[in-house]
């Protein structure tokens, strides 16, 4: 039979998702799979029978990831990792990172009940922690590829442990975790089916998004700074209000973000002293750009620094993360996987991060999104449709599938 | 001896400043001479010792507003009456309300030393708790003109007993307050000098203002709604964030007033959910105006209406005073009178309310301003020179002299 005629079982993939949506539901109707919780580790388990019941080999490394592997014709060659998380945020949903481990067995699962195997052997990773506990999400991944950073060990999570003691209770060893380090090359490719945590898939009615990058993005703090003073007192003209200095830069960065194409969110935002009858005298707020172009953003970077300055603002980049550009040949053979599943798709960046972040640092990388309900994720209304969740895991099957042939 | 010749005792001025000044002082430099506290009281008791020296029939009222009064050549004429008050707010101090205390008495002291009477009685009224505590202020001008409502001496004040309780524990019998009453008419004129609370005379060098209203002034509360969002994830054309209508209203405020030549701030803004990476979906803000012509201010209250329903946010008025027009014979006396002290005037609104106020109900009313350092008040740092006040006492006496004569 010719695999490209291939599809995934359907009615498994929906039964798997429900039979793991049963672990971890609260009373409030949201999913509480945190990291390293009983919960995360009891569909941990789950997920690793599925991967055995699919065919697969199944390891849980030093980290707690679950590695299923699935021999190619070739065995020797790097593998190609199909990769994401069934841990979820307090109070999730139950797609957010299952999909994307659950399409990934499916498609074994296809191969397998056809006799067929890929010239590349496969893996699939349902990696630990991606949900941020205190000390930042992704543990996993980055332990995985040699990013995890020990000092982390030492963070209070959950309010009442260190992040070492959580993860020596649970039964790792620390001193293992940086034996499953990859190096670069070992992995031929890597490829993450997620829901698409954005609201456009769903409005536009496409099945699928081809994610040709996942953003880079900048955090800032700025202090604007003004002359407290007495809101009925004081005249207009002898006012230096950091309030009206702050609104103006928040229109400000909704422009410039209009203007050079990227996002731009300011998301905090507090007044000092914040008092009816009194003049702002200071205002702090945060506020970070998105995009997949990083020279896009340093022009972006430029024009609100300089506006900052205008205002008197102090400016302050706290965090930077550069984008990630999915890979050519993947971004291809997944274009083809979608024709092939005769799915209508879009090409769309990625703005949020995901495992594929990590993976990329030792691989090529590319994922592919489905449409969630109104593009609501990290929440108990997170929802996907089976039929979505399906079209999703035939575009992976024979995007993998022709992925497999062009490297 | 010509009267318009008179000045005050500049040297006794200074002197009962200083000594009122060592009542209530705190080891941080402030004054804790808040209503009816121990330093308060204590503060008053020394006060009506200097009504008494000046020449003055010295009575605590029901309320415990002290009324030292100075008998007029025709005593059956209503009194014109000088107030103020010489309680703080936590951490206040010496001079707001102070001054216009210890000018009245100055006033009579130079009257009284020259052997001269005016026309009309003359009484100096020291009024209790008018800095805020929880209830609000101006307790003592709301019961003598007959606006105090009862309902307040059940809350809490200083967080420990309520304002019924405290009133009784200081010796004042809620029962007797409404004998203090004066009915309209029962007062010839109210006048108050107070240091401006502004930084206008303080910077522009003017001795004086003489003020020709009190602006009246409304509270808003707003409350702007969008679609809390992944701030990756969500385009900018598929946005709906509450913070940039915010925004966009905090600057048309300032450009409001600025149109009509009024005063408009936005004071308090808070943002949910408030996280660096989610587009915020509700902002609730807090904003006042203040005129002295009401008509101005519905024209600025109808277009912020407008353009807040253009930005859907929810517009509520909850706080709604009248501005208080200064009587122009009173106005007309006090300008005389700072002509006569050769003292630099200019005619100008009050942005912030006093006891005034509450007079204004029973009396034609006016004030006088003078500099404080920088304009700042309810503060430590609140400061008046020696020789500002003394030359706001001379305008006063000057004025009062001249008034006499013109009503």
């Amino acid at each position: 039979m010719n695999p490209e005629t291939f599809t995934v079982d359907g009615d498994r993939l929906t039964f798997e998702l429900a039979e793991l949506g049963k672990i971890g539901l609260g009373d409030d109707g949201g999913y509480y799979r945190e990291a390293f919780s009983q919960a995360d580790l009891d569909g941990r388990t789950l997920v690793e029978g599925f991967m055995e019941e699919a065919g697969m080999t199944v390891t849980r490394d030093a980290a707690f990831n679950t590695v299923g592997r699935y021999a190619g014709e070739n065995d020797f060659l790097p593998p190609i990792v199909i990769g994401s998380h069934t841990d979820t945020v307090p109070c999730g949903g139950n797609y957010d990172g299952v999909l994307g481990v659950l399409s990934g067995i499916a498609l074994v699962r296809a191969l397998h009940s056809n006799g067929t195997r890929l010239k590349h052997p496969l893996e699939v990773i349902n990696f630990s922690g991606e949900e941020a506990v205190s000390p930042g999400g992704t543990f996993g991944s980055r332990v995985m590829t040699g990013h995890f950073e020990e000092g982390l060990l030492d963070q209070i999570v959950y309010s009442d442990e260190t992040f070492r003691e959580l993860l020596e209770r649970v039964g790792i060893i620390i001193e293992n975790l940086s034996t499953i380090e990859r190096k670069k090359g070992s992995v031929a490719a890597y490829v993450e089916l997620h829901i698409e945590q954005g609201g456009n898939l769903d409005a536009d009615g496409i099945s699928v998004g081809v994610v040709d990058g996942i953003v880079g993005f900048r955090r800032y703090r700025l202090v604007f700074s003004g002359r407290a003073n007495h809101a009925g007192t004081t005249p207009m003209d002898r006012r230096d209000d950091a309030l009206v200095k702050a609104a103006r830069f928040v229109v400000g960065v909704k422009e410039t973000a209009e203007k050079f194409g990227i996002v731009g969110t300011v998301g905090t935002l507090e007044v000092t002293p914040g008092a009816p009858n009194v003049i702002p005298g200071s205002v702090e707020l945060s506020f970070e750009m998105r995009g997949l172009d990083d020279s896009v953003i340093d022009q972006a970077q430029e024009r609100l620094t300089s506006f900052s300055r205008e205002l008197d603002a102090s400016f302050e980049k706290f965090s930077h993360k550069p984008p990630i550009i999915s890979n050519k040949v993947i971004v291809a053979a997944l274009q083809e996987g979608c024709r092939r599943a005769q799915l209508e798709y879009v090409v769309m960046p990625s703005g949020a991060g995901h495992d594929a972040n990590l993976m990329a640092t030792i691989c090529p990388v590319a994922m592919l999104f489905v449409p969630n309900k109104d593009g609501i994720s990290h929440s108990k209304e997170e929802y996907c449709t089976p039929e979505a969740c399906v079209n999703g895991a035939n575009a992976l099957l024979q995007g993998i599938i022709e992925l497999d042939l062009k490297i």
